[in-house]
């Protein structure tokens, strides 16, 4: 990756992505404050996760479109460094977990309590928005949460994949008691098993088609693993529900695979009345069993991003040691190294990679 | 059809289903009361539905299978004529509505308030259960719906398919206000329309693909309705919210068609976090636009038969003149002529036939 | 009333209060428009209730204390004369009714979808807020609600006695055929039966001590009324039971009096498992019947001010003629004479008087 | 106690009250299994809680009089010894915990999904119902609940208060990350600590005048505790609420004490939007900090007993660790020393103690 740009010298070092395949780093100017709520966060480290890969491999998603140079990057903790003047309850000093989504808060959904669905939201890396992958980055108070004392700026880095699971397991209402079903074994599957465990599920089931996923899935929050096999999803369904004791079916399943094969028996696995999340990105387009959601009379739920309470539950839920993010971070690279992660991601190497900030 | 009864002189006249298509009249012994809780009711009339003629065509629904004769028809009202000791609230000559499915009132789901999903539901013209196509027929007391003196025994079998509308109108938690759009402008979907009105719905737009339907659905519920063009289902639901000024979507949207494009086109008509209702029966696997209910965080839900209140808000809303079902019932054949309305049901001639009692 | 201003040449003609029982008419600055999203607002009507009145003669409300000289009113419409350049979907000249409480828009209660309940709100006439009995008033654009074609401007004062109505008969979640009884036949007390009756009750019992009141109430929305005597609150609550044909107690209470004998006959008078919504202001504490309330299991809910929604769908009522707010209207005064509206809501006469604008 | 009863020769030795203060031993017949979904169950151990001793030293609890001789006790466990021919799930050896309430099933309660409303209850110790000190019980087999191998029968006699206190903790939809204050450190109060943490509550303050009480709160399940001290309330929950660093007020505030001073320090000490539950039984009128919970826009709750998936999951919480109720148990008597356990409830010393069955 052929760059100009003295790293050491720069004053705002970001990872910028230029067109499909084609990334650089560029010195930008330190951002000044505008909006008195503002604070400016030095980033120390950012996760890498499908969609950041995803732009960078094919320079869009759906209706998002990269058209000029973007920095990449979103799921971040750093320290803040300055402070607007309305700003009352951090201070310069402060680490903090980012929240890379700034609602507008004044149409239907924000004021509903819904600002994840905001008609106007600003998305860090999502054009034509930067992202975090930059020594700088500006965000209100309220969008950056104080890590506790026993959380580290790794961990806090892991809030917004966290931030995700806690969502579609809220959209999935998991309560006291319940079995719960999640399909794919990623990051974000396995961070829903370790919510859903926290929220006081009594079964958690981890499904995937690689061993290695399920093997890891046991250690980390599940209490079952389910490997599908080769044959009709009523089948898998079937002896899912026999060999996990879940008797008439799961009280709620979650898909975080996005696969259709999964969609399927997770619709087959669910007992009627129970509750189905869509959390994983897939296809636009699958075929669907829908006579059988309609005659159980399933929830089906869609789930994006995170919104209301998410991240402050998530951040808590660490802080108490209700859940470990540290065991999925598998490796962490330095800032000029950054598009190594990208390619450990898309490869499917480890969990988690994170890059170090640029001066970190 | 061949009878060797007089139906003249039988004690309790049967319209039976004997295999695929082939039908006959029995006399049966009038049953008698066994649990103190049960009436006996002397039927009156009888509306036939799709479930109805499926059986008669196909001798099954999925996994109901009609293996021994079985007497037909659900949607019925009548007499009360015999009332079992512990029955409090019911005397013989009161006129009521019979709300069909009987459920065990003992598993999970009867006690948690949810009984239309019993595991065990006795439903009447449901393999291996008869059907109220006869002249008596016997339910637990609170099971019949005692009619108000403003409504005819005519209503009165109307209350079956109310309470299906009713039952999809309240899983889309239509509230004041709302937009609804209602695919499938048939008797259930009239009644959805009918329904959402009277919960207070803003707007409520019937879709169909005849206009003589749309045109009946205007002058009875709704306050628009559209024709789908054979174009994509983007496009379609793009010139619906832009036709009737629905903004970003419709608060709810109800399909009571079972079609797969009006499943697509209803998907892309509801707003970013609505609801959308499965109330219509068709193909068991359709293709589903999965990723749009999944970022738009839609609540999907299914909706079978009715539960808890259904069928006493189906009364009350007839009852007030907040509903009108008169308007739905396009004739009326005599018991002996059971048959005709089963054919005039397939041909999809009128809206709704009524099937006079055997003593009617 | 002394006053040395000249209202036909003042600016933005002002009404003031001083101190308790102690009103100026003031001219003050026209507001300039800081904020992009804000409209200025040329008021028309101004409606007077309870609180206004309590402010004029004791200048405080619990802990809100009038210090400084306070514009009063916040029930009010106006037309837009001039918008922020981020304004977009009003324009100079379109009739608005004015929701008179701006939240931060970045508390959790904000955030979380109740921003009634907002840390920080700036609340016209409360302190140190100036109200709307001025010329001119500023909102942010998603404040101000375009009025319908039909809807007159005298109407749009309405929206904010209706949108405490609406708000209250959402914390009792009232549902199509429901029963409800409402407490106090004054403004508040009759726009919830108007606003029950529009979400589908079926019973809509008002409740008063005068005779008056409750033939009003009789006429305009209730479907029957109830006048307690001085009798135990479970004498009362036994006889509106069997009066009204409410079987074990109504669906829904609401309680617009803030009288302790009606708290106590609503919560004998509500059934087990139903909803008690405290409306109206009363003393801060009085005796409770906490043990029904405990054993029947209620649900007993706060309501304060109107949230997200609310003035929308008040507007929505009045446009589609479900709700009548002309019939409330019972004298309007001119702007001058404001002093003399306060003296009539004192004393009781009238329904809802209103203050015509300074220029009007 | 003189009897005349020789307990070792007796078939179904029962405890019963005759009158106030007046209880004796009788030999009653063994019950015989007439409904075919009981079954026939031989206690092993009952525990003894304040509306036990209330009927013994009143011989009325409300509305319920004792009016002929009345077996005592409602929290027990057993063995199943004999099943009825319709019974599919249990069989003679089955160790159960027992549910001691049967509803009618057919109510609108029942079918709404709140049996524990039910108008027709049939509860075990309540007027003129027998209770569980018996050797022989009989119940439905829904209302039993089989005990999982890693838990005993001592503790299964510990469902019913723990039932007790899922349901309070259910009504106060205490949910992940939530902040809980319960009043009252008895054994349901201290079960609500336990159910709360379970649930994913992140403090849990345990509030009690006994500093005993309250030392074994923190020991066993609250993450802090508060000595109220004897000055108005607002002082005592504002020190809760800075003691604690409960900001602006708990999420969900718990009173199980039914005491004047707990019900206002409650709630002037939950959030704005809060909810509080009152599950404690105490005086019927008490003065009330009505306008607190108006303008705060509280959720307030009562709790009665227990209702649709309490015992099952109370049951659940138990097997799995997540709950010890053994630490409770602070003592067993025998059978023929059963009023011992009375006096001692009565005394307040220990704080539960249990009855072993006539045979154990």
């Amino acid at each position: 990756m052929p760059t100009t740009v003295d790293s050491a010298k720069a004053k705002n070092l970001s990872f910028v992505l230029e067109a499909v395949h084609k990334v650089k780093f560029e010195d930008r100017p330190v951002p000044t404050l505008k909006n008195p709520h503002d604070v400016l966060v030095n980033v120390k480290f950012t996760g890498i996760c499908g969609s950041d890969v995803h732009y960078w491999q094919h320079g869009s998603i759906g209706p998002f479109v990269v058209k000029e140079p973007m920095v990449l990057g979103h799921e971040s903790s750093g320290i803040v460094t300055e402070v607007g003047p309305a700003v009352t309850t951090l201070k310069p000093g402060d680490r903090v977990a980012l929240e890379p989504g700034v609602p507008c808060r004044r149409c239907e959904p924000c004021k509903s309590g819904k600002y994840n669905l905001c008609l106007h939201m600003a998305f860090a890396a999502t054009p034509p928005y930067d992202g975090t992958l930059a020594k700088y980055y500006i965000l209100p108070e309220d969008f950056c949460y104080k890590l506790d004392d026993s959380v580290s700026l790794e961990e806090g880095a892991l809030m917004e994949p966290l931030g995700v699971a806690v969502h579609i397991t809220r959209q999935g209402e998991v309560k006291p008691g319940d079995s719960v079903v999640v399909f794919g074994a990623g990051p974000v599957g396995l961070l829903c098993c370790a919510v859903a465990k926290a929220f006081g599920a009594s079964k958690i089931i981890a499904v995937d088609i690689q061993p290695a996923r399920l093997e890891f899935a046991k250690k980390y929050a599940a209490t079952g693993t389910f490997e599908p096999a080769r044959v009709d999803s009523t089948i898998n369904a079937e002896r899912l529900r026999s060999e996990h004791g879940l008797g008439r079916g799961a009280d709620v399943v979650i898909d975080a695979s996005g696969a259709e094969a999964s969609v399927h028996t997770g619709i087959h696995a669910v007992r009627t009345g129970g509750t189905y999340v869509q959390g994983g990105m897939g296809r636009d387009i699958i075929s669907f069993p829908i006579m059988a959601a309609c005659t159980k009379e399933l929830n089906v739920r869609g789930s994006f991003r995170y919104g209301s309470g998410d991240y402050k539950l998530a951040q808590d839920l660490v802080a108490t040691g209700k859940i470990n993010v540290k065991e999925l971070i598998t490796g962490i690279v330095k800032f000029t190294d950054a598009e190594q992660a990208f390619a450990q991601v898309k490869e499917g190497k480890g969990i988690k990679t994170l890059i170090a900030g640029p001066d970190n």
